[in-house]
């Protein structure tokens, strides 16, 4: 059972300058829709794996991206078309191509380049694309292509999730006696195999701020740093993960140009609760997740040395198992603080699971009590807070616990 | 159920010099044994844990070590004494000291130095080690020094172990026209929480070869490192490991000095099987292991290379259920790879299962059939050979899968 709290934004609002197509390939799953098309305006900002083996539309999208500005996203869901050498290239192209003629045929674009689209696949790994399927499907998805669509879209995505990840936010901000309205809207997939640099996760975000293209892919390379790379399921990454953020321009005129810019730090802000929410969303969907887990180190010397020991302790089986149990061993959370390759005095460290102090300095603290750890461990959240000691930085990262269900899932499914 | 191939070693050779005693304390367990006492002669090496966490024993050890030759190892199982403060570091001085003052009066030391003592614990972290209890069973330990309990002290050390672990070899070689008869014992415990560098494992080996000091702890540190340091069972490593290496020197007068010695490279290679069938036993009694894994990867540019590689493989909890489930998904093999931080190019690498192959040069053989790749995962042991197309450096670590059992066992048990 995922963790809850995963009730959908009211309302999700469209965002001007974006419409999106849904479908039925066929590609893998055949009760449901697993296409999924983009028609985008504006600027597009896209980040990518960091995993040596890069999926073929992986290798495409980004290829695309430079040379061009996007018009169409093509999502596709049940094959990952990765580790399929060039025939998945070719594939994943044809996929493009087939996009741009039909849409140049229906009269929505007037040119008929692949650059122009962005490719992305999730699913199973190694198994070849049934590309034409999803040509065929691409007549449909055309002709539905609505502003309405990012509920459907959410769905369309999804791989092993048990629920769609979707976030939606509005803002007003004044400029010159004016009142302009941002929105922005996101949704993202991801259950098993997540881990900070994009780990088989997708997030597609739109706004309808106007923001420079260089400032928008610089915004999205820190907001995907300070949310999606801070969440981690099982320490696996992916070689598909990607994260798109489309800033339209539709809601004004006036352009976000630089950091300076009067509402730059608002339009920010709003991109990472967004960011924020679709990241957690999924780590509380993480396969067989029993419990919502914060890692915070503070008293480190650097941010570096508290983001080792924070994946560190999120990585461990141990730890997670612990966190499934509901038992308070935090000698296994002091292990894993060990354990993470940064020097630390271990009769400085402080650790504490939600407001209970357990270790004090690297010893039982005097206060401690075993009832009262069992009863924090119990809870759906937890934070687990280790102190350092030895500095003033720190770091956050979220994970979940290890349980049956994870084996489960990842032993009968195909990802 | 682990893995099968545990056999104990037929016959258990004595090691002259070493004489070992078994008691009850009641630690933590209350109907079985958990004092290991080990009277040693000659000369003895150590190496104890990487983690920064360094429990109180090993703390201790590590001092004793350094200033004395040790006359007794202590060993207690079910209680770490770890992250237990200057209170811990107390009390296993105190059952060190203990031991050396009973040892006296019994007429079995000369001496009342408590650095002659190198004390170990396993088992739970962060509890106060009831020293009394330890000191109290003392009496019976000594009095029942024997050099024919090698076999029980295999069973007196485990903690959530299955099977005790040991192994003893004899060999025979000449020199100046006679011949000595060379003897190695060992015993180890530990089954999760292990990984490279001394993770939550205890070893105790011993021959009766002559071995000068400093080239016998040359010796472990090589042979920890090619073994003990190549098993991967969760990626986790412990507060407490640590491994010795006795040499009584009771074979011969003959003092092996160098490695250039006529007797260095057998003795060695003897020493070698002897801790590599130590250590694999801990991976094939790995916490709800069904699988013995050994994964190669050669063609690296480095061994450093060759070894992220493979620890990333061995590491992945994806890759682990899938070999839990007899599921060729060799995707996810392929996605670790690419996971590694090492730089590849994908186009170069290959992967067979055993005589299988199944990815080359970066996509799927052309000669694969999912059948022939089910059929190989169906064994209890099975070698993922990973090929990386770059160079001729190799390693291999040695790892299990991940089941139900392991989540089961480390929900239940506090280690």
């Amino acid at each position: 059972m995922p963790v809850d709290n995963t009730q959908k934004p009211n309302p999700i609002y469209p965002i001007n300058g974006i419409t999106i197509g849904i479908g039925q390939a066929g590609v893998r799953y055949t009760n449901r829709n697993d296409i999924t098309v983009f028609k985008v305006t504006g600027q597009t900002a896209l980040v990518s794996t960091q995993n040596q083996f890069v999926a073929a539309p992986v290798q495409v999208a980004r290829e695309h991206h430079q040379k061009s500005c996007p018009q169409f996203l093509l999502i596709n869901t049940g094959n990952a078309n990765a580790a399929s050498g060039q025939d998945g290239i070719d594939r994943a192209r044809q996929t493009c191509q087939a996009l741009m003629d039909k849409a140049a045929t229906k009269g929505l674009t007037d040119s008929t380049d692949i650059t122009m689209v962005l490719p992305f696949s999730t699913g199973v790994i190694g198994e070849v694309l049934p590309s034409q399927k999803i040509i065929d499907s691409l007549d449909t998805v055309l002709d539905n292509l609505s502003a309405d669509n990012w509920e459907q879209a959410s769905v369309a995505i999804m791989t092993t999730d048990t629920t769609p990840k979707i976030a939606s936010e509005k803002i007003e901000l004044q400029t010159a006696g004016q009142t302009i309205s941002y929105h922005a809207t996101g949704i993202s997939k991801g259950a098993g195999m997540i881990r900070p640099n994009m780990a088989t996760m997708l997030a597609f975000v739109a706004t309808d701020a106007n923001i420079e293209a260089t400032l928008l892919q610089k915004m999205l390379t820190q907001l995907t740093n300070q949310t999606f790379n801070k969440i981690t399921i099982d320490g696996d990454t992916s070689t598909n993960d990607c994260c798109v953020l489309i800033a339209t321009g539709t809601a004004s005129d006036k352009c976000i140009d630089s950091e300076d810019d009067e509402h730059y730090l608002a339009v920010y802000q709003m991109l990472e609760r967004i960011f924020l929410r679709l990241a957690t969303l999924i780590v509380r969907d993480g396969e067989g997740a029993s419990k919502f887990i914060t890692v915070k180190v503070t008293g480190g010397k650097t941010s570096e040395d508290c983001a080792k020991v924070a994946y560190s302790v999120a990585h461990s089986p141990l730890v997670k198992t612990a966190f499934f149990a509901s038992d308070p061993n935090w000698g296994r959370i002091v292990a894993s603080v060990g354990n993470a390759g940064v020097a630390i005095d271990q009769n400085q460290v402080s650790v504490s699971i939600d407001e209970v102090n357990i270790c004090q300095r690297g010893a039982l603290a005097s206060t401690y009590s075993e009832e009262q750890g069992a009863k924090a461990m119990m809870r759906d959240e937890i934070t687990v807070h280790i102190d350092l000691g030895q500095g003033t930085a720190s770091d956050t990262v979220y994970t979940c616990d290890l349980s049956h269900d994870y084996v489960s899932i990842n032993a009968d499914y195909r990802s």
